[in-house]
């Protein structure tokens, strides 16, 4: 038997790789854990039988045999914790990633959102043009100190880890509007998690939905 | 040895719980762990010494031997992990109640941040008055969802968790707003938290720093 996640039957972003999916399924390409897809309709989203499954109706669930979890965090844990390779053995080591983890959704995430919110859901509203340089500099205030942080590391902590796994693809999200590119050394943390094969062959996977849709 | 963890000097609620130095402070009278508390002034939060242990210059942190964390879903989850009493012994209820710590965090907590965002960052832009209700919309499709979810469910899956000591502390936000107020359940859940013996030992010690300072 082997794990069932959710993904959009058309993403909104046309295949870049951005929709919450994609780090699931890079997570299982790290560790070689096949898996099936089951595509949901916008629709089918916000209907009971997908709710049962994800409260808020949201991409991407997991589920495996009486296992069901949602929130991309928690399922990339779920995976770390039950394959070897993408948490160090180092107890210590280990709650690091972690950290790492919840830093990426939790202190850099919700400001880059943010930009989309601005950007896409406000984009009509008097103030979106006047409010964009607000935004972009809570996303700068995080990306100062994370670069800071990172220096000339390879990886946040040591070894590719989790961590390193859900921050670049929260990071991602900014490559369009060119935030990333005053800081080097983040951009190129970012394209060294992309030339990953696991990364490839995720990346790839959700294209070929977009592709087929 | 006993762990240590950073809480604000001043905190900028004046003691009503709401600084994250409470989460960890709950979650370690839950398990009935002593704890140092240093205290950091704002001016000293973006100074090396504090950045080395929080790259992003907040609080709290946490410190016990030679292991140091931050974030506050990570902490709670290493306490919970090391010590009986916040996480539930079946796996899959285990990786269920992390689901709730991640969606606390990453579904519930920013849409709420965004209250903070519009009504006092942004506070004085012109855009302010008209952009309050377009956050509260947000606000309220995640209350709507997360409230259906509970139904009439103590807790979010079976016995209090992590999970459940996450989210009220995120929902605790929102109290002043009155938003809160439209979803009994969510409000009788916050307030079935709040009187939990571990949570009003917390509370204390928070208010007492305040009253200090």
């Amino acid at each position: 038997m082997i794990p069932t996640i959710t993904a959009f039957e058309r993403s909104p972003d046309d295949g870049k790789g951005l929709s919450r999916d994609t780090r699931v399924r890079w997570a299982l390409e790290e560790v070689g854990q096949p898996y099936d897809v089951r595509l949901v309709s916008f629709t089918a989203l916000k209907q009971p039988a997908h709710r049962a499954l994800q409260p808020f109706g949201q991409i991407p669930t997991y589920e495996d045999g009486d296992l069901a979890l949602f929130e991309t965090g928690s399922i990339v844990l779920h995976i770390a914790e039950t394959h070897p390779g993408l948490l160090p053995a180092d107890p210590n080591a280990r709650a690091r990633a972690i950290t790492w983890m919840f830093a990426a959704v939790s202190t850099i995430e919700p400001p880059i959102l943010d930009l989309v919110t601005v950007r896409i859901h406000e984009r009509n509203e008097s103030w979106a043009a006047q409010r964009l340089p607000l935004v972009e500099a809570r996303i700068h205030d995080r990306l100062r100190d994370l670069s800071a942080y990172l220096g000339d590391s390879d990886w946040l902590d040591g070894a590719f880890s989790i961590g390193d796994l859900m921050m670049v693809h929260v990071l991602q999200r900014l490559k369009p509007s060119g935030l990333l590119n005053g800081y080097a050394n983040l951009a190129a943390y970012v394209a060294r998690a992309e030339a990953r094969p696991a990364y490839q062959r995720a990346f790839e996977a959700q294209l070929a939905v977009a592709r087929a849709a």
